[in-house]
């Protein structure tokens, strides 16, 4: 049975859609990249940049914020929304898939997964119900079902078993969310590893059941960017039109370029903010590596032509010093530099579906990226 | 011989002063507090907040900078003020405490101290006159003579010893300086640890010597509050009450409100920014540790009362989050905290010396910080 849809659809060209997705907290324009705030917090970025920088809504990780502070807590305190003063809308994630990563000693059965936090050792146990409980109590806008996520490669018995799994888990978020305020969202999130007939079951699955928006989880664990595109082109056209559809930990922005046009609204991924702090910036001529000693005498930006200050102002010389030295300030000016150029690049990329022009769009920005970085000097 | 005088007292209240200092980057309204930006970079702060926050000069740590990035590259970029785009007046050190405290197989003679550099092991020589060199290359508005500090409690001999070699640098690093461009500054430093007549007779060396301006160093190195104000009262009234003065390395705020009481007109501390980062806040009412249990549920504000944004929006429970999760936005939300609890201080100071009101000022300050904290609730 289907959920209420808050999503509207402004424009397709080919399989790519640009639309503007509802949420309690504001409006979200898709397509759109989501900072992944893990704890609470951007990693070296302030609220208010990854708001002028131009994201319309923020991740957080579930498993992280149920260990500290507390669901219950951040509730008592307003719910994440007001806690972290970002005040806009956030998506969390259902926590699954960190607890696979990220915990010790954690054990999977039909009822929940069990583990030991990293934090404090003490075992705590995540059920699909208190997955969604834990979410309502952090006021995300957007919750996500549990689900159990295999790295690739993997058995296709072991890939099946799990989505089945999160299937019958799907089912169980989706009645623990029904009496949810109007307006919040639960999406579904379909597995099946690298198996096309998984991932299409998968996804019958799930319509099925009925979400306000659908997840493909499960994919940049490791496999060829191919096929990551070849799955998307399994599950996607499947999906209904009217729903959003979030591909779930990606990406690049090759990877990001590649699914929008393959009909994926929704991205997530640490890599803007974790390359920054390795020294490494995102721009209009590709990845650029600021360790590098041919930048060391380089009065010149990274793009002179940016629209983002900090991108067209600070020469390439300061960015390498900040980053040999070790100083903050660097990696805070290239988690900020990343995470603007990933908006510009979706702002760019809802202009030209809007106007039909996703197209060249997208064989101009390839090009730009082949073309690499400026010669140095 | 005096070098011309850029600095215009204001206003005077007993020994307190307020003026303006004038510099080829602007003009510095005094008393100053300079955040220390050490190797053209403030931990965890862009350096528009730093100017938001109320900053009008900065310091930067000539040791750092010459040994990474050089500073014949920063000269050729421009100078640390385009480097580093702060584009205001700087202050940078001669080197010669960081020498003393960081650097490896360090020895001093008549000529010169050399080093190890602490980051490549390399041997550096650093004179009195390549300090000068480095500082204009570097660019500074305000460059410091090189200096011998030693830390307390020391042998007279030893503190004698130091501060006749400083005087003789000096006199060396006022000859090196000559010949630059109109406006830029040089500042001597008195020496003479905690003894009254040495302290005294450096003052009345370097006034002979003639300089812009007059520090105070090998202070706050470990003594009591007490013995440094008494030295401040041995050296202050002797210097010409048409220079600045700047006491090195200082403070806390409370010492920085004694001092200004005894006719000090500039500071520099590492202690706002390195304090943030350990989940300290420099407020209202006093210092505030953030790690502290009590602020885990507490939904107020550190100080609802504070002009600045983060003090007075972000919830205690946040900022406890954010620092018991090693979140970065924690050290980073602290650090412009007291940046600008630092600044603030500074502008009241200035106003009430203007107004003739320091004492009472000074009697409220004290009063408020000697209340404490709010309760906690």
């Amino acid at each position: 049975m289907s959920l209420p849809n808050h999503f509207d659809l402004v424009a397709t060209e080919g399989a790519a859609r640009t639309g503007r997705l509802t949420t309690p907290h504001g409006v979200v324009r898709t397509p759109a990249f989501m900072p992944v705030g893990t704890a609470g917090a951007m990693k070296g970025m302030h609220w208010r940049e990854v708001r002028n920088a131009g994201a319309d809504i923020v991740l957080g990780n579930t498993y992280h914020l149920m260990l500290r502070p507390g669901a219950e807590r951040v509730a008592a305190l307003g719910g994440l929304q007001v806690f972290t003063r970002w005040n806009g809308p956030m998506l969390t994630d259902s926590g699954g898939f960190q607890v696979m990563s990220l915990a010790q000693l954690r054990k999977v059965s039909e009822r929940a997964v069990t583990f030991r936090s990293h934090i404090d050792g003490l075992s705590v146990e995540l059920s699909p119900e208190r997955a969604i409980e834990v979410q309502r109590l952090l006021g995300a806008d957007i919750a996500m079902q549990l689900d159990e996520c295999v790295k690739l490669p993997a058995e296709r018995a072991d890939i099946e078993r799990a989505m089945q799994l999160s299937l019958r888990w799907a089912e169980r978020s989706k009645r623990a969310f029904e009496t949810t305020s109007a307006g919040y969202m639960l999406f579904g999130i379909a597995q099946g590893g690298d198996i096309p007939e998984l991932r299409r079951g998968s996804a019958r699955g799930l319509i099925e059941i009925g979400f306000h928006g659908y997840a493909i989880g499960g994919l940049a664990v490791g496999e060829p960017q191919a096929v990551m595109l070849a799955m998307i082109e399994e599950v996607a056209p499947i999906l209904p039109q009217d729903r959003p559809r979030y591909l779930m930990g990606v990406g690049t922005p090759e990877d990001m370029l590649e699914a929008v046009g393959r009909g994926i609204d929704m991205f997530d991924c640490v890599m803007p903010t974790r390359n920054g702090r390795h020294g490494m910036a995102f721009t209009r001529f590709g990845q650029i590596n600021l360790r590098n000693a041919r930048h060391a005498d380089d009065p010149r930006p990274l793009d002179e032509e940016s629209l983002w200050p900090s991108t067209r102002d600070y020469s390439r010389a300061y960015l390498h010093h900040l980053v040999k030295a070790g100083e903050t300030l660097g990696a805070m000016l290239l988690s900020e530099i990343n995470i603007a150029y990933y908006q510009r690049l979706m702002h760019d990329i809802r202009n030209a579906i809007s106007v039909g022009q996703f197209a060249s769009f997208r064989e101009r920005t390839r090009a730009d990226w082949a073309k690499g970085d400026i010669a140095a000097r």
